[in-house]
Order: C-alpha cells, then sequence, then structure tokens
C-alpha cells in the first residue's frame, strides 16, 4: 500500500517534468488510506516560488478537508523535504512522512534544498541572506493585542 | 525610512489579530524603496497552514511582479521567520530580511517556531514527525527526467 501510494507520487513528479508546470517533485497527503490530495511542484508555471509539491498537497488537503491542521494524515513526497516544506509539515501537524529521493539527490539535481539547510543552522548574522533586527519592542504590541484577545484561535 | 516600513508592518498585525485574521504577524515585500506587497498570518481564516504572513507577502510579491524570484527586494517582517518562511525567503532569493520580534517571543506568545528549529536540526530518525524513507531509486526516475529535458526552467 505504502508502495503503491509513493509509485504515484514518482509517476506524477515525472509527468509535471514533462508537462513543464514546474521541478520532479510530487507529493500525495493519504488520511486513512484513501488520498485527500496531490500536489506537484508549479514553482516556475505559477510565479510561485512557494508552490513546491509538499506545500501544494498540503493546501489543497486543507481546503478538501476545511481545517487548518491534518492530524491523522500522512504524506508522501518523492524528495525529503526541504526546510520550507518541512516547516509546512510541522504546522499541519501531519502524522507521518514517507519520502523517495534524499537532500543530497535534489542538491546533485541543481536544487537549493542543503544548501538552505546549511543556512538555517547559522547564526542570523552568519547567513547568505542578511538579517537585520529593527524595533525589536515595537512588535510586542502585536503580541500583547493576542495574548489579550479572549476568543484567539490558536494554531 | 526602514523604521516606517516596519511601523507599518507591525501596525497591520495587530488589526489582523483584531479582525481575527490569524496570528500577530505581519510583513511586507519592498523594492527600490516602494511597498510591492503586504500579508499577514491568514492560517486560521484561510485553513492554511501555510499562510504566514512572510509566505502571504512573497506570494503577492511574485503575482504582481510576474517573477518566481524577488531579486533586489527586501522583507520588513513583524517577527524573525520560522524554518517554514525562511525556507521560502531563500527560494524567493530576496535581498535583505528586517524582523522585529524573535523565536523567543513567538513561543512566549504560544507558537512552534522555536520547536520547529530543534526539529529540524536533529537527525531525520529523531524527530517528533516520523519521516520514513520509501523507494529512494524509483524517486531518480523524477531527477532523471528532469536532468534530461532540455529547456527547464531552474529556479
Amino acid at each position: 500500500m505504502v508502495e503503491q501510494f509513493m509509485q504515484e507520487a514518482v509517476q506524477l513528479a515525472v509527468e509535471n517534468v514533462r508537462a513543464r508546470r514546474g521541478g520532479p517533485f510530487a507529493a500525495l497527503v493519504v488520511k486513512d488510506g484513501n488520498v485527500v490530495a496531490r500536489g506537484t511542484n508549479l514553482v516556475t508555471s505559477s510565479n510561485d516560488p512557494t508552490a513546491h509539491a509538499e506545500v501544494v498537497a498540503i493546501r489543497a488537503a486543507c481546503k478538501s478537508l476545511n481545517t487548518f491542521q491534518l492530524d491523522g494524515c500522512d504524506l508522501y513526497t518523492t524528495c525529503e523535504p526541504c526546510p520550507m516544506c518541512l516547516g509546512a509539515i510541522y504546522w499541519a501537524r501531519l502524522r507521518r512522512v514517507y519520502y523517495a529521493g534524499t537532500r543530497e539527490d535534489a542538491a546533485a539535481a541543481g536544487f537549493d534544498d542543503d544548501f538552505i539547510y546549511e543556512e538555517i543552522a547559522l547564526p542570523l548574522g552568519d547567513r547568505r541572506i542578511e538579517m537585520i533586527p529593527l524595533l525589536h519592542d515595537e512588535a510586542q504590541r502585536a503580541f500583547d493585542t493576542w495574548k489579550h484577545l479572549a476568543d484567539r484561535i490558536r494554531y
């Protein structure tokens, strides 16, 4: 069963490349043995750098299930998620992730996944993209408003 | 100038909470001194766990500029980006990030940013969300298709 889902994902990734929709990646969200949503990499065809297969699949699954949390759902992805997608997986609270390729495979094919993993581990001041602290105390106004909102919806 | 952009972002974050649209976060994409796009956290109101302020702003900026890369653009965000948003910033190739709050401030307000940073640094087998390798060699079919596509668009 798990192999079948992954094979379907790989086939989607192959077709995605052939159709010139984007990179060689696809993902499925599966719940109780059923595919809830499919996603492929649509970065270049949709002008959206966040449209990685996992993000596309997670957004579609949430839309389909009318929720912002995918408890009890598994993700099948043709490649180890990049940091952006791994973050999305945690925010969506998926149960489990099956992956086929690795970040090294992605790097060998010309993708930045491995580089971004390295950058994320660095202190903010040492990163390739400059990160500048500004008006730290001002941000507390937003957090305070949040903390005092009685009916806030946590996520 | 930079302070003004951040003050606008914080005000957007405060209004976002009051309007019950989502968490206390907002972001601006700025190019050549002009605001290209604004984003606020819309996770709970749009049922999209990826709808963090930075991702929303990046997607809107790309749509507005008709591109999947934001070279020469700066991001103003009311809080240090979470790993998902930091990944999005790298994929979008922003030039610079100004941030007000920190991941510790976010944690104090009940958000998982700091926890996800810790998880990302762990070996795949030690993470809270189970990550299971599956059909590694099968994924090469997708990468091979990509490598052999003469007119592939890199991103």
